[in-house]
């Protein structure tokens, strides 16, 4: 029997837990869920008779070395800080690794330890990142097996809220970790166009959007990501000319966006003190700082921002209840914690709303001096909130690696994110059964 | 003999060289200055018959606990996260501190056992945080003693070029850290209005800008600092309605700084990839990032902006090279990186050239039922581009200090800043004998 661990039982393991579970019997398998909260930890194992969940604490390193030891394959689900312990717990106790976080360098030097004892460390293996490099590849390959020369690749993703559960003014609800939706974009965003860098301060971020068909869905903003050419020399496309990764929002969200940004709500560098004495309104008007103007604080905030009081911008931000003498609930919390909290109320599924994961990919490449397009666009919607396309598209990919590693059918050794052919081709092959579709047009 | 210790023979230490080295034979003083460049030591003593420089790489801990144990008072000049260490040796080894900076949360938790060992640690000494203080602190209680409420306190400050060398569009010098000036004002700015918290984000600083009367200069721009409130319970105000702290620039320098804030330049989160492969106009275009406008880079960058392409502020970036075909002298470097070496050269004073600084403090109020504003300002221009007013004005208050602590004539144990009497009547009133004098009107 081939023992997994799966070390956090939180709500992207779902779908992962699920997946090899109804795998376990046919392969025998051996599934361990450990989680500080074992309680949540056997709900997700839900009786079946070849899972268990037990008690962890991942922070003390003697219990979690010992269980590590007990399994052949470690699925980590702990915080991005944590995985480099439970790698170094792997490396020395000879086990495989896998995750869906991006690798920290300190991870990724682990690489040559981890080939040397013919390990597999292979991480980014969610949805974004995942599968949009696992698609990436693919297509990317297929092109230059025809002989096409790639000119310019865009890279789009967004976790939405899907048409017929949009009942917002914001067309947004959260299915995924609202602090890093918060947070999304402070720095500078980089990319490549026509050869050249550009650079998007944040405070333009949400300005210079562009606007995306999405077949059969219509027109989406797309802002640019933090770092579109993290993966240019990884995926092989060190001559491309434009490269642009972005995040996928609903039309008019990043207008209003900006206004939260230009507020000054996105801040997370210091605390308000006291802020549970006080209401949204008070607030906005202690946002207003120096102010010139004159007249209600929602139209001195409309003055600031630089827009109409009535405007669409202004309606969406007096829904979110920032005008209103409602007591802000948690204490010396920074504005975008407030804003988080806030957010959190407004922007939760209800039980039966469904998400929408859309992924789209455009290349423009050359083959026999004739100039193509290939766009490759992927929709899925979840079930309800509590079975998201979010959550399936994040844990899927890392149930069938595991299966495939565990069967012995694929063996990617050293630290790596899913590049390969070896790796990719059977993961997406499978991930099609499970509806994961990407639609392709070619010009 | 009393035997005084100054580690860092920098910028800031010549003017308290100079001023404690006049004192040192009818006082019996003997003053080591070392530095990890001891011939930068060795200039700043200039034979002196008591005082000796001597080399000492301050993170070594050994041979930092042998020279401090050689001395009565010891002042850090180093940079602010080594005064910490240097705290320590101090406490174990029974010696007097006295530092410019400010204090960290780890030196004041040091209070308690400097108290119990009778040692003195003075700090933020310098001119901002240092007469700044003081100058208010003398104020605050002449106000109080005369039975007087205060309802506003205003304190603003710059280190600016004095007129007769302003010869610059931008009417700006560096006289002090440029690093300091290039990343000012990053995070929210707070303070307090009619009892009600303010807030300016960055993004918004250098638009909401006061306008300021200088007695004899004329009027200046007034940026909010960082944190007005940190001193309302350390200067007694705690009833205080209005308590505002700012930064002082010439006429038309908050417009022209917005510019480059909103270009993107003083951004220090990531380093731009072969940046000495780049000319200045490079620069410019790729931080137009997803532009409509089309046009020459300095016609688009002046919409991004949103200012006429012959308006000031564009003179202004101009007169800086921003738009020529330069190349970038620096590596990978931050766009703050780039900016601040592009302003070292542009903003340096020339060897003749004189600085100035000017402090205000505004006062606000009531007495007998009567209302009353006092005004209290000092304006004091350097001698050339060494014997700057920035130095004597943080070098002296130290210097006199230190005076004071070796003669036993003041004893304030404990961690400190200097808000007490004690402190600074003995202070101001010597600064008064080298022309530090603040000119006071009342209405």
């Amino acid at each position: 029997m081939k023992n997994l661990l799966i070390i956090g039982a939180g709500r992207s393991a779902t779908a992962l837990i699920n997946y090899i579970l109804e795998q376990a019997k046919q392969h025998n398998f051996f599934v361990t869920v450990a989680d500080a909260d074992v309680e949540l930890a056997r709900q997700k194992i839900n009786g079946h008779s070849h899972g268990r969940a037990i008690w962890l604490d991942a922070s003390k390193p003697v219990d979690r070395r010992e269980i590590i030891n007990r399994h052949d394959v470690v699925v980590s689900l702990l915080p991005p800080q944590m995985h480099l312990e439970v790698a170094q717990d792997c490396i020395s106790l000879g086990k495989h690794m896998v995750t869906a976080s991006y690798v920290s360098k300190q991870v990724f030097r682990l690489g040559d330890e981890a080939r040397l004892r013919a390990l597999v460390f292979m991480n980014e293996l969610g949805l974004d990142p995942g599968i949009d490099h696992m698609s990436a590849m693919q297509r990317i390959n297929a092109i230059r097996q025809k002989g096409g020369k790639i000119n310019a690749f865009y890279s789009y993703t967004g976790g939405l809220v899907a048409p017929e559960s949009d009942d917002n003014p914001w067309h947004y609800k959260f299915s995924w970790n609202p602090r890093n939706v918060v947070l999304a974009g402070q720095g500078t965003a980089q990319f490549l166009e026509d050869n050249k860098l550009k650079y998007i301060p944040y405070r333009r971020l949400f300005r210079q959007y562009r606007l995306v068909n999405i077949p059969g869905m219509g027109d989406y903003e797309v802002y640019a990501n933090r770092d579109s050419l993290m993966y240019r020399d990884a995926y092989g496309l060190q001559d491309i000319k434009t490269l642009f990764r972005g995040t996928i929002r609903h039309k008019g969200f990043c207008d209003a966006w900006n206004a939260l940004v230009r507020i000054g709500l996105t801040d997370a560098t210091f605390p308000i003190v006291d802020s549970d004495q006080l209401t949204y309104h008070d607030l906005m008007e202690a946002f207003l700082g120096i102010s010139q103007h004159t007249g209600s604080v929602k139209d001195r905030i409309a003055k600031i921002i630089e827009v109409e009081p009535e405007s669409e911008v202004m309606q969406k931000l007096e829904w979110l209840g920032l005008f209103s003498k409602r007591r802000i609930k948690i204490n010396n919390a920074t504005p975008s914690l407030i804003l988080e909290n806030l957010l959190l109320e407004k922007w939760a599924l209800k039980p039966e709303d469904k998400d929408m994961v859309i992924m789209q990919h455009v290349f423009e490449y050359e083959i026999n001096r004739r100039k193509k397009k290939l766009t490759s666009t992927l929709v899925m919607k979840g079930v309800n909130s509590q079975e998201t396309a979010m959550s399936r598209l994040v844990g899927l990919p890392l149930g069938i690696f595991v299966k495939l590693l565990l069967l012995g059918k694929i063996n990617p050794t050293g630290v790596n994110i899913p590049i390969m052919p070896e790796v990719y081709e059977p993961v997406m092959a499978e991930l099609e059964e499970y509806g994961v579709r990407f639609v392709e047009t070619e010009e």
